[in-house]
């Protein structure tokens, strides 16, 4: 490989095109920051997962995600951000502007970036789910319901997530089994009135206090099984001793795994941006501005590569939304004072 | 006025209908927890004053924010939050459930509360303001631009909202001044932008390092005339006795003020709920759950109650969404614990 000797430069790089990075997009093109937003793994973000938004604020019949994430492509687009395919695998903030690798080797320069990454469908770690992935095992209803007509079917969870995959389901399965390793769930109402809905009219049912130890199957004939466990005070698999575990087997044609997420930091690992131990990022919070800047100057963070709580569109838009506007703030001082910092001086005439 | 000795009681009551409360009613109603929204001075907020909102996420072509307040309102409607007319004048938070004192003297009880009351138009306090408000000096060009066709108009502010109105005006206007007391704007480049294209087409001139000191006139007459003073280092009315400060009369039919917003909390004055000097409520922040929760328990905040720094839609749509997620955590630990607290237990009977 060559190497080029001049990487493109971007005044603002966002990395991710889910809801937070297309509205850091939306507001960074209105500030003329010219946003270069790359993709990332998943185009959309967890949104396009989603076939029907209701909670979104400003669609009162509901929307579907993919149309709404392609709205705000638009509306970003409209303003003059730029959207592209790329992942980023590694920022070097050693010196400025920041040096970026994509997974296709490409390099960028950049004066700030919006870490915007989301997180991705967190997997069990299980015998039989990695080799069985896309073949059986599957994070998103959505997309691979369809697949397993008149099957039974397994979920794992007890969140939002796992309540509207578990109903959306019903639509295909002959049974769906909702797996969860406590006894309480930690959905809204609203999801857990639903699921009461279908295990009323006997196509849901609910197994507490289990988890699953092992999927079998192969990729050609599909899953065979499933081994699970079972204890009366929840987490059975910290408990595989206690003689009130109770092993057992389930005979399901898929299953469908809405366990939390991980977010997408890992290219940010070599800097000086800080984060907890499950790789969330820890941006400034707070009262007034500056609340989504990370402990480098420069680098900002929005959406689930920050919450891990709430995770909700709107609530994802408006850290983009605050990320672009502390960015837009950022790149005014870098334009106001090019004289204090040399490399901002030369990154300054490349614009 | 006879002493109603039963309240009605709700288990959350939201005040303020712009975004946040009506985000924050749309989650608490997926949510069962029966919001109601008491509309406040300005039934569906600051939003319903913009005629174009474009940089709310979704809508690529924009959307009225009239419209956008009533989409939102029926989506509330439509998961069974009530929203009726109603404006908060005092919380007494010594006792649970929480006892609210509404302006026509209705009393309510609740077990939470969203304060979600958003924030005001600021006014100069100059000699004229008040007399003259609504008689050619207001707060919304967008409500009021049109009643002084051909005539010439002072917009004071620096801000966007300053930028908005004075290229809205430019319709209606013979000419737009924009006063402000510094040399620089904050407002986004977008808006310094149009404003500058305006500027160019002869439609708008821009005074700076100029604030009023007096408007003269007459509710009958309407406006005669503004004084102004400038001094080329800016903020001129806190240099009146400086040789350099120089003093001026402008001939013209209205003023639009745009120079920020106080926010609504006067009803929290009371409680232990604690804000800064200028009523903003200190509210938790933070990562993870509970970033809502204000000093006392059941009051959470959200919208421009809590943000004087980024004050766009979709933040305070997010800060809905998570003080109604927040309240519903606060809510259910009232409905898991009744036997911990005598009050929560006699509130809980009453549902």
């Amino acid at each position: 490989m060559t190497e080029n000797p001049e990487p493109e430069h971007h005044r603002l790089v966002v990395a991710g095109s889910g809801i937070a990075g297309l509205t850091a997009a939306i507001y960074a093109a209105r500030s003329n920051n010219e946003p270069l937003v790359l993709e990332g793994r998943e185009p959309g973000g967890q949104l396009t997962l989603t076939t029907d938004v209701a909670n979104y604020p400003g669609f009162p019949e509901g929307i579907g995600g993919p149309e709404l994430v392609n709205d705000m492509q638009a509306q970003a687009e409209r303003f003059g951000a730029e959207i592209r395919h790329g992942v980023i695998e590694h920022v070097d903030d050693s010196d400025r502007p920041f040096e970026i690798e994509l997974a296709d080797g490409t390099r960028l320069t950049a004066d700030a970036v919006i870490a915007a990454s989301g997180a991705s469908a967190r997997t069990l770690g299980i015998p039989g789910e990695d080799e069985l992935m896309g073949y059986g095992v599957s994070t998103c209803a959505t997309c691979d319901g369809a697949f397993f007509r008149d099957e039974e079917m397994i979920v794992v969870g007890g969140g939002d997530a796992a309540m509207e995959e578990a109903t959306f389901l019903t639509k295909f399965a002959s049974k769906v089994y909702v797996i969860h390793r406590r006894e309480a769930f930690r959905a809204e109402d609203y999801w857990i009135d639903r699921l009461e809905e279908h295990v009323e009219a006997g196509d849901i049912e609910v197994v507490r206090n289990a988890e699953l130890t092992e999927i079998r199957g192969s990729p050609d004939g599909g899953i065979e099984g499933a081994s699970l466990v079972r204890h009366p005070e929840g987490h059975p698999t910290e408990r595989l001793d206690d003689s009130e575990t109770e092993r057992f087997e389930m005979d399901v044609g898929a299953v469908f795994l809405a366990i939390g997420h991980t977010p997408n930091t890992d290219y940010l690992e070599d800097t000086g941006v800080e984060m907890d131990d499950a790789g969330y990022l820890d941006t400034r919070g707070g009262a007034g501005g500056g609340q989504t800047r990370t402990g480098v100057p420069g680098i900002f963070g929005a959406g689930d590569v920050v919450d891990y709580h709430y995770q909700q569109a709107v609530t994802a838009g408006g850290m983009g939304c605050k990320a672009a506007i502390d960015a837009d703030d950022y790149l005014e001082t870098l334009d106001e004072e090019p004289a204090t910092d040399a490399e901002a001086a030369l990154a300054e005439s490349d614009d």
